[in-house]
């Protein structure tokens, strides 16, 4: 079984054994949200899995030591929670929870630990982890979501205009049409794009320079911000294998890094 | 897909219309701890979820309104730390994302919230977040393990003394061999019985007097407690179909029960 | 003054010597909260108490080591806030006073800390306790009600069928006669048997499968749940007796329990 | 009994009745700590609670409707911890816990609350509770130590020079030798006076204009700072009398005040 | 730079020469808040910065090592948020914020911390701080508020009747009168004394025996409690002169306190 | 005093009236942690309070109703502990700090509240903060760095190739020249660049993909990562000009964002 990526399906000796390697290990983290009349709840969690796991596949074959822990499909979204099914953790549940998986890895030897995030809303979080874990703990995580390792590839393969990747958008309707086109209803699909101040970001690839909070529902009644109807499942499977692709180089070159000395930064 | 029992596979409209029907919401709490050298990590978490996602396609299909969300699959499994790959959230981490998947589905307008656990050290947090889910945020939620509604047929199906079964046991190495064969290795499970005092609990069904806490590394150098190698498939199969008709029986009872208000017991 | 079990009338030259001879310590546990109409606030509080120091001076009688501390009244009870008079704290701020007062004790030296308890709500708080002093602090503690010890002599002492058994009951309207009948006003008391479903637990001794909150307004107007009519002082002076037997019988076992290295448990 | 001014042991519907008449209640609120080689752990506690109970009698006795809880046993005592048996709270604990037992109080409908404290440590805590009592909870309590109300009736009492009034002291002694004789050893008492920075206070009636904080085992190795040895029981009853007088005019005093409406301080 | 107080405008390498000296760090600790209709809402923050850089630069001129961090300007005021435009924190956030400060210093070589205040609702907790900061941290902070090195000069001082000193006074108006004129409106300064019970205090030099908590909106209407009219510059030059003067002296003492080992205190 | 925008000097009466003319309130947000050899520790406060000045100033002459706090000095800074004089809050402290100012003014009325960041370390805290401003309190906040509205001008201005602009860098060596010539050591200024992995960022203009922790010691010995010799006071005087207009101009835009109502998120 050493070959399998997925530490769930380890036994304790397995694992131990493992170590030895110094592999990477990667906690993928998602949310359980609306997408839209088209697309289910589990979408950032299920793509934040789905992606790992292929990467570390690739990864693995390429040589790179590596496991994927389940996915953390509990995310912060509370912008959702006028969406019917919409579950959110508070902030601070949220990075306690994240963090208490990497320490419990680092507590068992690993050294490098990925945290790839599926959603939107738990990138600052993430990033604060990061600094947290290691201030505090010792513990050196590297955080992005799947998609900040293919961003100049995502702007080739769009065929939407500024606005169209955002939220159950041309990407996730693309990724879940390749992964998962059973749960996609394109007949309920249709887009919706923001009209806000250009302080705001209105797309995944051109961020505002102000952070502000509103929810969704003052957004997008139907719970769309992008252009759903473009994606094609051909379409998702081409952007999926460039993704993933983008992401085992990544857990490569992870694999690699100079693990140095952690000074004490605690008060 | 109103008739899938998977909340994850929902839209937010299909949410929506199901809430108009009073269903039962299910969330599946398990654990990621070592289980021996025979089992995988992930029992505790695979085990809720698959007891729970049967049950509740049983009792649909008698006519209960019922989701059920993926599992928690991070529980608190201190006393497993000693062993590699073992995760664990502290006692209050595991309370608040608990708290939060439950809290998120009442705020939906879930009025049925059954939380059904797959590891033994969740139980005490499980049971107390009942508690402060009603008494803080006015939300009736019932907890048990899933071995709960069939302690009698288990003490019927054994054939273990008292200490067979309690973990990596009789009981779970058959429930992995009827669901998961592919992840038992049989060849590597072995017999380990507690010799304690016996103010303690020694077994599932001979629960001790006394609550103390010791390491599983402590207790057993394996991290097996029971007697897996009484286990076989086809016994699996038939606890399994014992335990998921319990269990049935439980959410079609819950269903039923009647919702007084919740009077203020907030200082 | 050293056969005094009364930690609370030791100066702190006696406890430093009293330390060198490895002595168990006890913490009574309970909380102030309505008991019907016949009751005073502090019976769980009063036996918790009572039962512990007159155990442990039975077990020093027979050789054992033992000092008791004050009695912590202060329960977690929001079911009882409905009822004038009732004090409760919130289930983190309880955990926390036993906590800290066990700490205190394990920092001059006690090794081995016994927690008492009289009030069925705290019961998962304690259990739990045990896990976070060992699993963070580790520190071994032993948790229990001071029936859980003399649940069988119960089932043989009661009058009552099932039911009779709860709260404000034929058991603590018994043990209060025994102790303080000037507190006790039996033409005020009242018989009030639950009628609920087969999961719940309606009984001290026949606990449900399933726990779920509810208050005790909703459960019984007058605050008693059980037989209290069937009581009379002298049923209390036997089942008193009986009681301390096992407790004591418990410290005296709980004196020779090995104490192991505690393994790091802590990510 | 609805004289008994121990709320403990009320019954609910007793309690119920008391409330129509505006009572006031008293929280009595120690410590568990060393006082010396001549005097008990339960100094503070207990001197906290008798002189609130006699005071309340009194007070009682002159019209005023009056009730007492037990006494708070758990104060903040980390300066003592270097003497074997002394408990602490943490300073989060410890206001909880009294903040606790007063909002129950506030919740059933009791507006004057007086929060009595035996225990130097502990007024720093019980002043500041008064403020989160109020601003985040709109609940009146007053606080004071119990000789804050006899302070210049100690100055004409004491025999000692400045330094003789602060720990296991000339007051403490005296108040002991009043009321548990049986637990005073003046055989062990041995006077032992601070010399300190004069920014700092050195005696109860002579406060310092800088709070530093130090542990008694460096002040003071016997764990005593005053002078013990002049106290005698009969200067200990006069004490006790005067000072149970000017508590008693307290809360006749409190018992008229007039209470305003609060307004919103929340953020 | 070496001879500049201000820790703000130093280098890290200039730190780092400094500390070779053990010096004196103080942090000026104020608030926000309102200070009637004739005062800026930064009186507090204003006063406890300029006080203590004043002092410190005599106490740096007369040999004493020394340097100042920018004040902290947040403090705790739940009692004025009636009047807009004050800001508070609530209690942990203050003590925390402080906290942090201290130990942040304490980390780099720090040994000698004065925090010195500038606000009457902050006192509590100062003071409740240099315990923790020393119990739990084994920090030895020292807390004050300016005007306690100055009680008796302030008692010479004054003109006032008893209640002339308490907020937005003749006091503070004349520091503010003698330090920036420019903020200050005389012709919109009136006089409001408290008429409360004797328990409470109503003025700086006459303290009350009760704590009890009430808004400033209930107080005084105009946010004044004391005799602003009586301020005059010239008044305000020589007591700022006096106050500087004593607080410089407390520095150069605490400059020489012997700093003992700290015992370990937590449980 | 109306045209003044520093809050601080304002009476509360003042501030009563201004509220009614629904105005912006700015909080600067700061650090204070060491700038390599030639500069002092308080460069991200200063230029965040002087930056925010000088645009609300500008966006007052231009007709907006604005004011600005004192700046918050205490930032998020544990990557700098490793430099003497450098002060850090925790995460939570930090954000519970500026959360509370903001919550004060939210609560006397002001609508639009900005935060404006002069440190990099706290920008992922603010970002987070704007949501649980808004998901838990319903207090629409905006928030960004001074530098975020300027980094087309600030790629125009620049001399330095990439890694020149990061910490004690080009630009804020050259701000202070602007503003505190007096306070920068040019003769100790010396250049530093990062040479990393590309997965990370070297730039404030080219931020890297993955987000991971590290301490300035390990990155570099001097606390320089940039090209300071480069800065010139007059290039500082252009560039600030630039930035105080292109904050200004957002001020003015944000005092005209619609402020919808806020649903309810919390669960």
């Amino acid at each position: 079984m050493s070959e399998n990526v997925k530490l769930a399906e380890h036994t304790w000796p397995e694992v131990e054994a493992l170590l030895k390697r110094d592999p990477v290990a990667v906690i993928p983290v998602g949310a359980f949200e609306q997408h839209g009349h088209h697309l289910p709840l589990m979408v950032d969690a299920h793509m934040a899995g789905t992606v790992c796991e292929a990467a570390a596949r690739k990864a693995q074959g390429d040589g790179t030591d590596i496991v994927v822990t389940p996915t953390v499909w509990t995310g912060y979204s509370p912008h959702h929670m006028g969406f019917p099914g919409s579950v959110t953790l508070d902030d601070d549940t949220f990075s306690a929870v994240v963090g208490h998986v990497a320490r419990s890895l680092a507590r068992h030897g690993f050294r490098r630990i990925a945290i790839i995030n599926g959603h939107g809303g738990n990138m600052n979080l993430i990033k604060n982890l990061t600094q947290t874990l290691f201030y505090e703990h010792g513990i050196r995580a590297a955080a992005a979501s799947y998609w900040d390792f293919a961003l100049a590839d995502l702007a080739a393969w769009r065929q939407s205009e500024t606005g169209g990747i955002m939220h159950a958008c041309e990407m996730e309707t693309a990724l879940m049409l390749a992964t998962r086109p059973d749960l996609v209803r394109m007949d309920e699909a249709a887009d919706q794009l923001l009209d806000r101040s250009t302080y705001f970001g209105a797309d995944l690839l051109a961020g505002g320079s102000v952070a502000s909070a509103a929810t969704f529902r003052e957004l997008s009644p139907s719970g769309v911000i992008g252009a759903p109807t473009l994606a094609t499942g051909e379409r998702g499977e081409a952007l999926l294998e460039t993704m993933v692709a983008r992401l085992a180089t990544f857990f490569a070159d992870f694999a690699t890094w100079p693990l140095g000395e952690k000074e004490e930064t605690r008060t």
